[in-house]
């Protein structure tokens, strides 16, 4: 963890480095993963069969390419009373926030007489991909899952892998709730490539979304334009603004909820209360012990957390847009008046009874996020991820005489006589 | 140009090819951006230099790296006074259409007590590139930076290729009509990763949008999630579905208005009579002679052109949908009939007197659209590419307490501790 203090010489420069320090893929990375989307491209269920036999040690004519249906209900029905309900709170939430998003389509005739508009569909198939191993959440099944149910897609295809051929029961009740047609067992970048491309067994997905290590995020980005996907996802951020009236075991335990995700990830605090960016020090390095997770979280917290002192709270504003973070608490009163000063953040939670990891699970807005400085220019994952629109436009005679002409000067202008002619033909100018 | 029959043996394997006769970017395009935009990134102003000499043939020192203001103004005031009207025209259609785009902010509390709400904003910074050369279209300037600056976009930055130094005015002219800020005289993966990584001399942008040749394509998609980008751009694309009562003329006009942008250009046209299907043929030939743009347009429609006879119009429609094809025209009666059948389409033109032209130019939505059967998945060009959204929670005490219990369960069951204790601790539970 490092401390800053916008009053002291340097802060520009440590500032800077902290902005500058986010992560892109390596350049290995990027190499492993074209060689095994090429595979997979070319050679389908063998080259998938082969990579799941090497990176997760199972052979899938044993352990079974898919999971079958009876064994999502099996996890469903065997939930604890109250993991079922609180999954059920979350869909219920998650379903109703998502609603709200599906846009409106348009169907207007203006004053020339044209008409136009616009339709939205959902695509017919989606791809979720659910990480094994230590980030096997439901929760990111709900997240994925419903936006694409609530678009409308048809075909909804679970992929995640099964280390030495272990499944999850979590995720696959969690599967069972959101209404996922299909669970292949199969993970890392031939998984992400089986979605895109097809393979003999698995049929070809439109959208491919979920998180996932840096090979998944990689393949993602390099399948991005063969198919659609929510985000490149980094690793993930929370930034705390807070002013000198919290407890600082909240806001240390709102740190450590990044910081035990993954050793990349990043936590930072602002205050303008020197005595609170102390106490809260102190408390993060007493909770870290008493964690099951504290091995990861110290790593993160040692590597990448940083505690920044500013003058007042505002001051902290322009830097929080440099930083654009995926989350962003403003703990203290008045939150409104700081939140119209972000810029940048994928998610922003007001006031000091709202502590980020209730968006990760009930809330209802969706947990995928952009990261990496990504909410310069990227939204978190919604239902608009699964669906396109199409735009429209129809003309009459007298609509065509009225704007037809300035299409075939503009052609003209732009030396392409095939599009005047077909406009001046219809003008009775051929 | 290919004739196919829906009627005759072995037309399922001919149209599949015609299917997968898509074209990606190649392993060599792929590789030599990856090299120009590693010596961008690392370089900056003297990588951009270099390769300017290179491809562009003329020395950035020289001849000035930005096209200054008034150069701008110059070539707007020679507008022929016509082609300034057909320009104002356009600007205000595309306005008017794209202005309805902006999405709403949402700020509802719930029956649980939580506020919960999306913000959206504009990026800070967007860049557009506009081909030189062949493609350098001032239309494409109105389509690409309108909507940027509808979205709010403060600084938009326009790149543009002038090839042995010459400037193209009517793009200069669109540019000052649509409210740029910037023009640099850069084209190529050079401009696109100086426009993302910023230079010594050009401040990074957060959005880069345009078309361009599958260098730039590439390096958009290579450059995806550095930056926001529009889409991955490929050959244009039309497809025609005529019943018998249309002039073949004018079909035939249609068809090479796309064949005539670019020898990988495609022009389909599906016909229930094959009567018209010989006529279109023949116009086709006839016309092709006559046009400026002949060679271009006889090379796309030789290779790619296809005439496919069904047995009526609705049989198309699915096949239609497996090309979900860039631009659509419906040219019959009762065209909405088939537009409900439509899934995949960037945008279709519903009618006879309705040309795709109008709509390259002054019919008002984008003609940005998605190529190479990406329809599928992503949309037109629109407001929406140029901003990002911010969700929002805030919860009380109260609605804490209503919600939390459920993220405590959640969060133990995926056993990440510090996410349960910073809701436990506010709950009075830690």
């Amino acid at each position: 963890m490092i401390k800053l203090s916008t009053s002291e010489p340097g802060f520009d420069r440590q500032f800077q480095a902290l902005v500058d320090a986010r992560r892109e893929a390596d350049t290995d990375v990027a190499r492993d993963v074209r060689t095994i989307v090429a595979s997979v491209r070319d050679e389908g269920d063998a080259a998938v069969h082969a990579f799941t036999r090497k990176f997760d040690r199972h052979d899938l004519n044993d352990t079974g390419w898919r999971i079958e249906k009876a064994e999502w209900l099996a996890a469903h029905d065997a939930l604890a009373p109250d993991l079922r309900a609180a999954l059920e709170l979350a869909a219920e939430r998650i379903t109703a926030y998502h609603v709200k998003q599906k846009p409106e389509d348009s169907d207007t005739t203006d004053a020339a007489g044209a008409r136009l508009g616009a339709r939205w569909r959902g695509v017919d198939a989606a791809g979720i991909y659910v990480p094994g191993g230590r980030a096997a959440y439901p929760s990111s099944v709900l997240m994925n899952a419903i936006p694409a149910k609530v678009a409308g897609v048809e075909r909804l295809v679970m992929v995640t892998p099964t280390p030495d051929g272990e499944v999850n029961p979590l995720v696959l009740a969690a599967a069972h709730l959101a209404g996922v047609d299909e669970i292949w067992r199969i993970g890392g970048a031939q998984a992400v490539a089986a979605l895109a491309y097809g393979t003999g067994r698995i049929a070809p997905v439109d959208v491919v979304c979920g998180p996932g290590n840096a090979w998944v995020a990689e393949a993602k980005r390099q399948l991005y334009g063969v198919v659609g996907i929510d985000m490149v996802a980094g690793p993930s951020e929370i930034v705390v603004v807070a002013d000198g009236r919290n407890d600082p075991q909240w806001i240390a335990a709102d740190l450590l909820s990044q910081a035990e995700h993954d050793p990349s990830s990043q936590s930072i605090l602002f205050t303008d209360d020197a005595a609170l960016a102390r106490a809260v020090a102190d408390a993060v390095d007493l909770q870290i012990g008493e964690l099951a997770t504290a091995k990861v979280a110290r790593a993160s917290w040692d590597a990448n957390g940083a505690i920044v002192v500013t003058a007042d709270l505002a001051e902290a504003m322009p830097l929080v847009n440099r930083l654009a973070p995926e989350h962003l608490e403003l703990a203290c009163d008045d939150a409104d008046t700081l939140f119209d000063m972000v810029k940048h953040a994928g998610s922003v939670f007001l006031g000091r009874h709202t502590p980020e990891a209730v968006g990760d699970y009930v809330a209802g807005p969706n947990h995928v996020l952009p990261t990496g400085r990504r909410a310069r220019f990227s939204s978190g994952l919604s239902v608009l991820d699964f669906m396109k629109r199409t735009s429209f436009l129809s003309l009459d005679e007298k609509a065509l005489h009225a704007i037809g002409p300035a299409a075939v000067t503009l052609a003209d202008a732009e030396g392409l006589p095939a599009h005047a002619r077909s406009v001046a033909l219809r003008l009775g100018q051929g």
